[in-house]
């Protein structure tokens, strides 16, 4: 089966494949198509979003990807790529919480998006605090580690 | 600009198109196919997850559905859609926080998916708070007296 999706933005960012990024501070824009304008009514009221883009540079190779160290560090143990969040994933869509900081017309301004410049944006949704905040998750003792160099 | 994508799983759920449901109580299964295995391997260790999911039973019509009430409620304002969480939105994508209970294998099961039976699972990632938590949100008014019905 395979399913066909049309981009309803696009990323513009300072951050490009070759430049790695404190992402947390990263300041960046998605620019909406004029075909879907009026579904960004109201967005301001929201703190922050839910960003789905399509990790354009990203490669998945399964034999490469499916399992492997996070970040490729010795430090960190050999796991799923479904327990882990690198891009080189099978269909590389990405998800991330952001901060809306702004909105003029068609375009936000967002803080903390890991999304390079160019990047797709498939679906924008607003943060609902009851949906979206897991109450008491637990993870790993990598995953602090590992998000002390990104984030 | 058309993405084409291959689902990696299904929702396996009690939940159809007929049945409403408070969601944060249901409980369904996510079964992998057999080529992306290895990739679920390390994914006990977390107690949350997101789940990429498309939702096959919901159609997006522009004059609809771009400005809409959420829920179809007269106490509820006229918003545009990627102020809101309804399905019927571009490319009908849902993301979703869900408690993981067990893996077997393939299957994994959770708890809290607002997905019905049948639709096609496109990503999976570990929640990682960090990462995924939204610090101080803030939403309108009315979110809250939706989720309410819903979850």
């Amino acid at each position: 089966m395979r399913l066909v999706f049309e981009p309803v933005g696009e990323v513009r960012s300072s951050v490009s494949p070759r430049r790695a990024a404190q992402w947390g501070e990263v300041v960046s824009e998605l620019h909406f198509r004029d075909a879907v304008a009026e579904g960004l009514q109201g967005i301001e009221q929201f703190s922050h979003l839910l960003v789905l883009f399509f990790m354009h540079e990203a490669g998945y190779l399964p034999g490469r990807d499916l399992l492997r160290r996070p970040g490729e560090r010795q430090d960190m143990p050999c796991v799923g790529i479904f327990a882990q969040r690198a891009s080189t994933r099978p269909n590389c869509l990405g998800v991330s919480v952001v901060r809306l900081l702004w909105r003029r017309g068609t375009v936000l301004s967002v803080q903390g998006l890991d999304a390079i410049d160019g990047s797709p944006v498939l679906d924008v949704k607003p943060y609902f605090t009851a949906f979206d905040r897991a109450s008491q998750p637990t993870e790993p003792d990598w995953v602090g580690r590992l998000m002390r160099g990104y984030f």
